[in-house]
């Protein structure tokens, strides 16, 4: 497959159609338009079409689209068929969450191993992987062809962790430690988990909406007054 | 504050502008010009004040924006200073994650209380909130004024207790059940934490990666065929 640089915006909404379109092929629907997908995920219908131009030609003109094949076609774009490898170091919390529950196949991705310093963690097993003390984690990855590694160790230790990991050959970094790790124009991919920017936009969004409401209950006070008199 | 319609893409840029803004403070620095705050996000300088010009006007030509001001300009757009109140409802891995190591202050909200089904975690205590039954919710809701609620249940659970909070008052939900809550012009506000859809987006750019590398020994290799000629 031929690449063209594609707006962040579009990659960001490919993880979006893939669900919708595991939905749907779950709820029986073989063929969808791109009105009624877009209307699905509240974008028009030119927006869609727009997006999925960037990588070909996936519908048809009047007979809508293929709901397995587009769903393929974007899962082969987001990489789902390549194996990736991924180990995770930090297996706190947010770790043990994500090995007990995140199903990291289901999205193309084998869990390989993880890392901790606890030695009360290391040893213990979930979902089949067991998890490996911090001093073998150089060994393992002269050893393993790794292509990301999620980050969930303490804050504190965020911006060593990821230091080592990049000398050793890790180029992508999936990070819930909440601290900004790279320079810009650094050659390692940095994907992050922002707990706190979702929870701030929904602040805003929350707070835009108690302005709107104190807004029009002024509105139907005024009213009310200018009628009385 | 008067509000205007802002786009999606400003909002959420706003919590990175805020991160970064308390990191400069935390750093000494003072005032900052927008080609500076720019480089520092890879934003230019013009996005940067196109996205604040949606607000007022905050900087002084020439001089750059004050930092800690700005900061808080763009905390209260937020509705950090607002006081809002969440719960947390269903206690597992990532529930106790949240609530031993997310700071809900730090962003302007108090935790109010955290409910689970489970009697073997009900009555327990993190960071002074100690969970309580899900047959108290109703009574609970129906007692205190509530913002938001976390919603961190099992898939399974996700639709029936986000409608059990929708129909008792709660207009707004942050999701981390990876299941889409709500039809299209619901009134409940849902803010989703799609851990699948972040990692999806990095092995987006992982593959690009991979592929630009491959593109690039297959131009050398034919440049070397071709000196051999």
């Amino acid at each position: 497959m031929k690449r063209i640089k594609v707006s962040n915006n579009v990659i960001r909404r490919l993880p979006r159609y893939l669900r919708k379109l595991d939905d749907l092929k779950a709820n029986g629907v073989s063929r969808i338009s791109s009105f009624s997908l877009g209307q699905q995920l509240g974008l028009t219908p030119s927006q869609i079409r727009q997006d999925f131009s960037c990588f070909g030609e996936f519908g048809q003109q009047g007979y809508g689209y293929n709901v397995a094949a587009l769903r393929d076609e974007i899962a082969s774009i987001l990489g789902m068929n390549r194996g990736f490898k991924a180990i995770l170091v930090g297996v706190g919390n947010i770790g043990h969450a994500l090995m007990d529950n995140f199903c990291f196949s289901e999205w193309g991705f084998t869990l390989a191993a993880a890392f901790d310093i606890d030695p009360a963690i290391v040893g213990t097993t979930t979902n089949g992987v067991t998890v490996r003390s911090m001093d073998e984690l150089l060994d393992y990855l002269a050893d393993n062809q790794i292509d990301v590694a999620v980050l969930t160790v303490p804050k504190e230790a965020a911006a060593a962790v990821a230091k080592l990991l990049c000398d050793n050959g890790i180029r992508a970094i999936w990070n819930f430690t909440n601290v900004e790790l790279t320079e810009p124009n650094s050659p390692t991919l940095v994907e992050n988990i922002h707990f706190s920017d979702s929870l701030l936009s929904l602040g805003y969004f929350v707070a835009e909406r108690y302005d709107e409401e104190a807004a029009h209950a002024a509105r139907l006070e005024r009213m009310e007054k200018a009628k009385e008199q």
